[in-house]
């Protein structure tokens, strides 16, 4: 495939992901530089391998000894994190190579997307000293995170500890940060995530190539601003596709937004159209922002692999189901009008007046009765059309409910954990997915009280293997994309 | 243009909207029933008026005598609300009449939409009532919210009492309930807001004409799912539109939400790109679910009515700047790039390294400095090219700040009433609107503190008549449908 470096196996990807002895180069006593928040970081995540702080000044930080230079740290270290400024980047980098680091991260700024010459030299000097034999992260990232070994990124401390199948690559710090926050509460569980900045050694071809023949990684998201060599990247994406999604957000695309690209990634950006065209043609999954990215990746975690062609959507009343009847045809995906003796079981158990069972089933009424909406769960998945359900609760109007019955908190009249438990029964006994809607329209200061159950609510779902959207929309999204990559993949199997 | 009741200008709108004596017909002692229910909705709410339970048990309820009878009320009445059994409506509403109501809300359900010979005479004979002198709202509605009189809609007893320029119409109570609340905590206060059910007699195009004339209103929102007399409309919805936004949502555009609308209002839906094209002609702004519409009624209630073609993007980072050039360009909007002076006083102020002020203005930092942040929006909206600015606030990422600081809170970090004020400030003296953007990528249950920080400071902007977006898209699209909707009314203008 043309790799610039031919032996990508060479790389020691296990010391680098799970490293057992890490340096931190450029950690000050006082406290104020990235460095020592990256120990900080490293120590509230609950990182448990060594670390070796390192400041020629010496001192403790954390209660740890801080070491004067590299070479007096007694022990072989596996990676190290980089960050002095940046004309004392490469003596470091150098150092680490020296002392047996399988890689480094550079969270130092100050190289290529500069633009100066002294910036484009420093950031040669660190390719040259990486081809010696260490690989390198960065310049200007915010480095890697690993629930499994307890790495993490820059300002990082309160990331999950619990690993999943997603892995994430990115340039961007920010957008790493912002995509791993968000997987932490919306029920994303990562593999491995990595900010590669500038992206000098490691980038998104190998890293790529990589996730796609690591056994801890199922599914793929990357941000990408611009790529370095369009001919290998397009066919390793072309291979990975073949057996884990790859979800791309593609930022840059528009003229104004291909010259914010040059300034903070000094990447080479590219046509619309023919980004559309070629992520199609290689099998990948293309979205247009962080949200459609994390929805898509939340599908692709906690859905099967299928294509789904028929839906019920119960709940949520008259205007909502017009909204889900609108959504999905967009979507592509049938409503089929249930009939006959489903109809009538279903109807059986509805509330009456004001509910109705050909689908969007309505059943009138805010209030939660587990029993009844079991029966209609399970009765609408023995329809042979329907391939997932999905479900929208609206949590958020049962509040002045509970107080006019006296109910000391809103959680008492919402019975989510036995919903979830339902649910998931239901889920396993049909073998037909269901999918939450959970829509939020009382976001007022004073109902902080609504948030708290709305976020227990989704946190019972996810745990439970259910995804949880705000909104139909999005998730009618999500679950296209999965369809969508799930027929082009039967299609392409089908062809060899 | 045609009405079938030709005399709409007979209706006494004033005490329909602001009655001061108001007949509640079907209020249990109980208190289990929707009468009860809106007695109570009404108490908390806070209406002053006279309130006049009707049931022919008689007791009392929430401290109010009961009648027996509507003849039995000893005063004339403004204005009822009926939520007897269907077949009891009829003699209720007729006694209403009688009594000299100007109007009457009818919320039971039982008629046209059950599709059935009976449900169908009933509201003929409803109709029949009316047409002897007194307009109703209904059946089968949620009815009317008006903040200047206390009046509130079905289960909202805790709508704001706070009145503002926005009118809202729906034959849908759900949308209306949810259409409410929603404007609560984004900022849209409301002169009134009809749910019309069936709408039996006062409908879509008497109401908006009403609203076209209201004083007390400057911007209309409509959720449509059909109509009844499509000339009438749109040669209405053609008039109010030279003078009032008048903001379109209509739903069930697709085959099955077509199917959803005639089990949901039996009304006529219709073909999505005829729709589509009729109110464009018409001058109305076509928004496709609540939230777009929501943020759009934000926009034209907070930004003057102008054509927004330059505008600055402020904060946020690399990947936030290149997704606000993509998201400007998509919706028409230029993001000038600044340069020569402008460009060096905005750099003399911003930190280095890692900031740049091209536009996207990269401050490069998530604490908030607000001298600083002036001195960027001021030196940004003196370049002539620049309409509006647009500020992200990465809030949320403060927080781990605060805790390192040692703060007791992350509101310590967060100066937002200073920022408030100071942004207030700057608009009013540069003549260019500023927009926040404010994200939240940790939604976790344990974050709830830094949900009540976004929240309250949400509230600050909006108090100062700053709008608050979410993300960045929204924003862009509801400012692209102020300009649009300004640019049409122009063309419009111009031709006479």
């Amino acid at each position: 495939m043309g790799f610039k470096r031919s032996l990508p196996a060479a790389t020691d990807y296990e010391r680098i992901f799970h490293p057992k002895r890490l340096a931190i180069i450029g950690v000050s006593q006082e406290g104020n530089v990235f460095g020592s928040g990256m120990i900080l970081s490293l120590k509230d995540i609950g990182y448990s391998g060594e670390i070796y702080p390192v400041n020629p000044k010496g001192g403790t930080f954390a209660g740890l000894d801080i070491y004067r230079s590299v070479e007096e740290i007694p022990e072989e270290i596996d990676f190290a994190v980089i960050a002095v400024s940046a004309r004392n980047v490469p003596e470091a980098l150098d150092a680490c190579r020296k002392k047996g680091a399988a890689g480094a991260e550079i969270l130092s700024a100050g190289f290529k997307e500069l633009g100066t010459p002294e910036g484009i030299a420093l950031e040669e000097e660190i390719k040259r000293i990486a081809a010696r034999g260490i690989r390198v992260v960065g310049p200007n990232c915010f480095g890697i995170y690993c629930p499994a070994s307890g790495l993490t990124v820059l300002p990082g401390p309160d990331l999950s500890r619990k690993s999943g199948p997603l892995a994430f690559l990115a340039q961007s710090g920010g957008m790493s940060i912002d995509f791993a926050a968000t997987g932490k509460w919306m029920g994303l569980n990562f593999s491995k995530l990595v900010s590669f900045g500038n992206g000098a050694d490691l980038r998104e071809t190998e890293l790529l190539d990589y996730l796609g023949r690591d056994a801890a990684t199922g599914i793929i998201a990357m941000y990408i601003e611009g790529i370095e060599e369009g001919d290998a990247f397009f066919s390793t994406l072309r291979e990975v596709t073949r057996h884990k999604p790859v979800v791309i957000y593609k930022g840059g695309l528009s003229a104004a937004g291909q010259r914010a690209v040059t300034s903070h990634t000094a990447s080479l950006g590219g046509n619309k159209a023919i980004w559309e065209a070629v992520l199609r043609q290689c099998g990948a999954v293309q979205v247009g922002n962080l949200w459609e990215m994390a929805e898509t990746c939340l599908a692709f975690t906690l859905l099967p692999e299928r294509v789904y062609r028929g839906m019920t959507v119960i709940g949520g009343g008259g205007a909502l189901g017009v909204a889900a009847c609108d959504a999905a045809e967009a979507a592509g995906v049938e409503l089929p009008i249930l009939s006959g003796e489903i109809h009538d079981r279903i109807m059986a158990v509805l509330p009456k007046p004001g509910s109705s069972a050909g689908n969007p089933i309505d059943i009138a009424s805010p209030m939660v009765d587990v029993a009844m909406q079991r029966e209609v769960l399970r009765s609408a998945a023995s329809d042979d059309r329907v391939d997932i359900q999905l479900m929208i609760q609206l949590f958020y109007h049962l509040r002045h409910m509970a107080v006019r019955m006296g109910a000391k908190s809103v959680k008492e009249v919402v019975p989510y954990r036995e919903l979830a438990d339902m649910v998931r029964q239901v889920v396993d006994e049909t073998g037909k997915p269901v999918v939450l809607i959970l829509p939020n329209h009382k976001q007022d200061l004073q109902y902080l009280d609504i948030e708290e159950m709305m976020r227990e609510a989704r946190q019972a779902f996810v745990d439970r293997g259910i995804p949880v959207f705000d909104d139909l929309n999005r998730a009618f999204t999500a679950i296209g994309h999965v369809s969508d990559y799930t027929a082009r993949k039967n299609g392409r199997t089908a062809l060899h």
